[in-house]
């Protein structure tokens, strides 16, 4: 198959390395994407996967058009970036399988999933589009080390395609028609990291104390969370209690952009403090926190049709008071305890 | 209420910090903990959990009868040392709530939780007993840091009396009456925490690479097996997915002696050299070797009955292999993934 991934960033370099086993892969990079794009052309390590990508072909921003031929596309930029890219690509799409694999909600209106969110403008790639999620630092992937994902998507050929030709045995790719709920409970996760790592910034902010029996009540408290807005939203209870839940919470749960919020609200920083830190230090866009924002307005629509109730969800609501309204990340952990 | 506790290790010793709020307290010591009793009679710091307890009374070992007339026995000894400890006092036991708090398997010809090793003794005393499950590290404990735990029971006012008299703001109880599943899910967290603690090894072994997605594969997959033995047995599912199995499991996973013998089997040391490393570092019994063979007759009894298939727990298979096969926890995972 002719695999083209739209977006050079960690995870699209990382996924040209398994893809590559069986298939032709090339890479076209967005405008940001120059600088990584002329490394790769010189034959340089990708500076985030810290190895060698695996392409046939690399395109530049304005080759787009060239990666169109390609059986699977794989949609690799960050949450923001997939509709307008989506938009450039659309009127070319005949009956490739379409994959996405940014972490996040969309704001249309109403919240959307991405995958909802394609649906919404072309109704008839709904059994095409197919989403990654579970636990997959982008690292681990490239350096060949033991993945294993969850592909979703509500057509049979499309999950049928993507095990055959995607999967390769140090990744190893399960299945399901459930693509709401991983999608709804791996955008969730980015966002109740960011309280689960307030716990790193309490414990050292009251002098390097451990405070593990409080962080499996608050990772207890995000999964029971997730579970409720995820069949609220119509997922599944096993999709979070699974790889694309659990597991992906475990893989990331220590490090990552959302986590490195986390701790510094978990330190005391407010908001802005800490926005600014992380700019200091060079972290890019925390999609955590983006998301957090939209987390809570699906909870509050989900709420309004009598899907679920505000008051299942505490520990949302106090991420909500940190990020939005300048509430102490201690003071909410102590409310809700 | 008058509550008694039997055994002054780590746990029990702790213990007495949230009880003391609203009881008078005892703390009886084994032959065992003498060196501990004098220490704690000096006005020492208990040196397992650095704290000082907080009793009204010692009672050495000679003692225990005078430990018998509390409303509250608490047994605070490790899984080995219950029924022998119960044989002791049951033929005093009358209308008292008893506390069980040990994580493990009972072999008494058939593989038993605690509580049912007792009920096998005395069926009377069936809604007498609770247990303590859930994420609780003793050492926070006793420095009254957030710990919320699930006391569960068949008998409603056992579970009256629990949540009355010993819950306090910093140590909160949550009420269940699925003690099997509890006691089943907890045992099976030392166990699997075994192998969860092997990647750490495997990553060492490897040059320090980090193998978080396989860590994301492994808990997920031993949350799987636990769930599926827990129901064989006659427990809830929501036990598991709850503070008594992920709660607890991600309060500990990193640390503990489980873990340890984990990661030397993750490095590649035998199971017997493992052992002997810990001997050398002075470290006791490691409750998840002593159960995982526990665990793994359970299971092929519960397959015997039709309540469950081996082949649905290859993770357990796996572990035994490790440690009662000698076979290399790399090349188990290996064939796992």
């Amino acid at each position: 198959m002719k695999v083209a991934i739209l977006g050079a960033g960690a995870m699209g370099s990382a996924l040209t390395i398994p893809y590559s086993e069986k298939n032709e892969v090339v890479l076209w990079g967005t405008e940001y994407d120059v600088p990584i794009l002329e490394k790769i052309r010189r034959g340089e390590k990708h500076p985030r996967i810290d190895e060698r990508v695996a392409v046939n072909d690399i395109l530049n921003p304005d080759e787009l058009d060239k990666a169109l031929n390609a059986d699977i596309l794989v949609i690799a930029v960050s949450t923001e970036g997939v509709m307008p890219i989506f938009e450039q690509i659309s009127d070319s799409l005949k009956d490739q399988v379409i994959i996405t694999l940014a972490k996040g909600f969309i704001d249309e209106g109403e919240i959307l999933t991405i995958p909802q969110a394609i649906w919404h403008e072309r109704k008839d790639l709904k059994r095409n589009i197919a989403a990654i999620t579970g636990p997959s630092i982008a690292k681990e992937v490239a350096k060949k080390l033991p993945t294993h994902v969850v592909y979703s998507s509500l057509g049979d050929r499309t999950l049928k395609v993507v095990k055959e030709y995607l999967e390769t045995d140090y990744y190893r790719i399960s299945l399901t028609h459930d693509i709401v709920g991983c999608e709804t409970a791996s955008a969730l996760k980015n966002v109740y990291s960011i309280a689960i790592a307030w716990i790193r910034g309490i414990e050292s902010r009251k002098g390097n104390v451990t405070m593990n029996n409080l962080k499996g009540i608050i990772v207890t408290q995000a999964l029971r969370e997730i579970g409720t807005l995820v069949r609220a939203n119509g997922g599944k209870t096993e999709t979070v209690y699974d790889l694309t839940g659990i597991g992906d919470l475990i893989a990331t749960f220590r490090g990552g952009r959302n986590g490195m919020l986390g701790e510094l609200l978990g330190k005391g920083y407010d908001i802005d403090s800490a926005l600014k830190e992380l700019e200091r230090r060079g972290v890019g866009v925390v999609e955590g926190y983006v998301n957090a924002e939209r987390a809570y307005r699906l909870a509050e629509t989900l709420d309004h049709k009598g899907k679920l109730k505000m008051e299942e969800l505490p520990l949302l609501e106090g991420i909500n008071d940190v990020l939005y309204n300048g509430k102490d990340a201690e003071e909410v952990i102590h409310d809700l305890f």
